[in-house]
């Protein structure tokens, strides 16, 4: 099983296509051979992990449901593709055991979950990059540069956060107060108020950490408040916050989990699917939607409708009656999200304790070893920004080969990542908001629209921009919709 | 729908029985009338949260379940009755989003969650007794005392215990080396370590709060690794500590979650079920195993069996072939706990932020307003111990009643409780081990024995003893029942 999205790259070689995917589906549709194909009870738009929640919650509940997503492969903007037995994550990958909608997956599917390798506290294995100076440092004195910042930056109250955001029960963060005013902040705002809070080495640390947060250099653009409440989620405590957005990864990759869930939905006998199928339009009736879908325009009738589209392309689909003046405001205001993951296969297992931080560098910011790899060689993980426009697949490896730390390169055999800056189906990235876009349209996002449900980790109230995100909101339209038809045939 | 289990009293009026409960089910039985009764795929024995969750998974997987339990209600060791409209916890209760399967139910089943009120910090509502001696303090005062008593019993290293326990994942958390030490120090054996460590005022919040915990005032007959475990779970850290354990409880009770769980499994069609029918013989085959359940003796046969019942009435069943020596003898080893929790329910709303800390109170040691209540009065939520003995609902009434502190007495109307120390199902109350229990025997208790898989909080490798650890469990049993009967099938 191979996917169509995706590349490797090597030094000289060019793009190739066609990695290995288990969520990779074939045949891609049994929508033909499906006995009972209409009318569906809810046709689920989009096969990340939102949809896949829905799909199985509302099959496995006893209802018929019709999976479309434009992709060959599951997972969205999470997934998968294994090289030499071992998983690269090309989009979302990180779990811990606070995002609780991921952990019951896990031991629902029995699946294993692996931290990256204890970095050793060797003398010059992280790299400081300040200003265009560059120094080694311990992994120790990295680690607690990045501490103390992030503890300056989230103690907002006198104590650290806990007085303006006190509990992560997803419901009363909603209701904090004095939200608008941390959304209406940027993050560099905040790092303004701080102002010689800071020493210079802290702040050039923090500010590649945050590029991997954010998936943005122009901390302007990215909201304090965003930020402000994944510290809340980790009950405002550094430990709990390095740990929970950075650190394990699940064993068998993260495509694993997604075909687990796929196929637990397909055992109902209950689910029908089509990749390949991207929708481009939505018509509401009165008793059911009528959904249009694939090359050749072909339409399914359901009950209702779970969309699951990223915000950055609910334009994508034209909707009849049209879309509230707020969801499509929320679409048309929020960032593109530029954020580059590049995997970086290479020579030797001694980099396994290397890290770089390099705040200033135009592509790949913040550099670590991460997840499992075959003997004798190490996978670096960097994070960094798509310049401005699309790259295409050979510009990316060349760039970012080439923006990788000069220490590393020779070291380089393979690069493998998603070409996130040209991708249709989610355009752009993860989610991130820009300030004062989640106070302004998160109720509204998540509003139905007559029998149009809408779930993305883009608009949860918990993990948001997160795989548990996207599976709290899955759940959320599943539950919703088996309340509702449960309710219209008694 | 009303539950034998349960009692009522009023001061002068002796207990009554019969109280309300969503989750006593109606007709308690529909295997007579249940299509195809047999060769089930599954029989599950008991329907607390363990039972339930493996139920519910393994039905909406498509497999034919029976669930059998010797009560009229489900839930096990949690069920709410709800008076005036307000749901009293009788057992299991407090859920936290880091209680990942519980939260990930409450998700799906659209619950409410919420936080006892906010105790003001009024002077002299907090009564401290110490050595016999009382004092009225302000709720900041106690609850200074107790979170400097808790940092200093888990900074067992210098680093509030991160270097003997650093990570909650459970498997890693099985594998910590120096477990065996901490699981033979009783707790008392650490208050005993720290010495004058602590001060008296300390000692003695932190006492009556560890009651709460284990249900016993005995602290050498309670593992301080089991403790320690918990503080792991939250991160290490004493805000979420506290905020986890005694904090936030369901807006409709414990008994509406179970509710939801047993309509989503029975709503698959493929559920049998029978209440009211304790199993006392298992006998395993090769393709097959036969349960024999209920007064008439009647036999059920299934591919596989999940057995849920609470360690302490491990011997109630008689297996066939007869367990293995090491579960055997963690049954006889683990101690009755004899925790009790009775729900006073007061005149008064000014009563809401009143909580007593009485350690040496031969009955209720820890009390605080817990949950919801009608206007104008106060649910007083108190936690002790039960004397040596089974007292009968009459003496519960009486003795607790007797035992509550004088300046509450004279609010009391009522006193709603389940009295754990005659339960024939569950031969005690929550699961909490003796030192050396976990270490010496978890791996056993979590052990398959032929056709039959071991499910129960009291053997979870995460919120052991709690709720979660319970619908965790249940996940893992069927998980593996669904991987293996599937494979079976090819």
């Amino acid at each position: 099983m191979s996917t169509r999205d995706g590349r490797s790259w090597m030094p000289g070689a060019g793009p190739e296509a066609d990695l290995p995917c288990v969520a990779a589906i074939t045949p891609s549709c049994n929508v033909e051979r499906h006995t009972s194909p209409e009318p569906f009870d809810a046709i689920v738009i989009g096969a990340g992990y939102a949809g896949l929640i829905a799909a199985r919650d509302l099959t496995t509940s006893g209802l018929k449901v019709l999976l479309l997503d434009g992709r060959d492969r599951l997972g969205g903007r999470a997934w998968s593709t294994d090289l030499d037995g071992h998983p690269f994550e090309m989009g979302g990958s990180y779990v811990s055991d606070v995002h609780r909608h991921v952990w019951r997956e896990i031991t629902r599917y029995q699946l294993g979950v692996k931290a990256g390798p204890e970095r050793k506290d060797e003398q010059n294995k992280a790299i400081l990059i300040r200003d265009g100076e560059e120094r080694h440092a311990s992994q120790d004195e990295r680690n607690r540069l990045l501490r103390s910042a992030v503890m300056k930056i989230f103690n907002v109250d006198g104590a650290y956060g806990k007085l303006v955001m006190p509990t992560p029960l997803d419901e009363a963060a909603l209701t904090v107060e004095n939200r608008t005013a941390y959304d209406d902040m940027s993050i560099a705002d905040r790092l303004a108020q701080l102002g010689d809070g800071l020493s210079a080495d802290e702040t050039a640390v923090v500010s590649s950490f945050v590029v991997m947060c954010t998936g943005s250099r122009a901390m302007d653009e990215c909201s304090f408040y965003e930020l402000l409440h994944w510290w809340c989620l980790c009950g405002h405590s550094p430990d709990a916050f390095f740990r929970n957005i950075g650190v394990y990864q699940l064993r068998r990759g993260q495509s694993s989990l997604a075909r687990c869930i796929f196929d637990d939905a397909l055992g109902s006998g209950r689910l029908a699917y089509a990749l390949g199928t991207p929708v481009d339009a939505v018509r509401d009736g009165p008793d059911a939607a009528t959904v249009r879908a694939g090359a050749g325009g072909r339409a399914f009738r359901a009950r209702r409708v779970v969309c699951t589209v990223p915000l950055n392309t609910l334009r994508r689909i034209a909707f009849d009656p049209p879309l509230p003046a707020d969801k499509l405001a929320a679409a048309d205001t929020n960032r593109r999200n530029g954020g580059a993951k590049i995997n970086s296969r290479c020579a030797g297992a001694d980099l396994r304790s290397w890290t770089c931080s390099d705040p200033d560098n135009g592509l790949i910011c913040y550099s670590y070893e991460s997840g499992s790899a075959a003997a004798g060689t190490t996978n670096i993980v960097g994070f960094g920004q798509y310049p401005e426009g699309e790259l295409d697949d050979a510009a990316v490896g060349e760039r970012f080969g080439a923006s990788i730390h000069e220490s590393l390169r020779p070291h380089v055999k393979q690069i493998v990542f998603h070409n996130w800056s040209r991708d249709e189906y989610s355009n752009g990235s993860w989610f991130f908001p820009g300030p004062g876009l989640v106070t302004r349209y998160l109720d509204g996002l998540r509003r139905d629209h007559g029998n149009v449900l809408f779930a993305s980790s883009d608009w949860s109230t918990g993990w948001r921009g997160f795989i548990d995100g996207a599976m709290q909101e899955g759940a959320r339209a599943a539950a919703g919709i088996v309340k509702s038809l449960r309710v219209e045939r008694l």
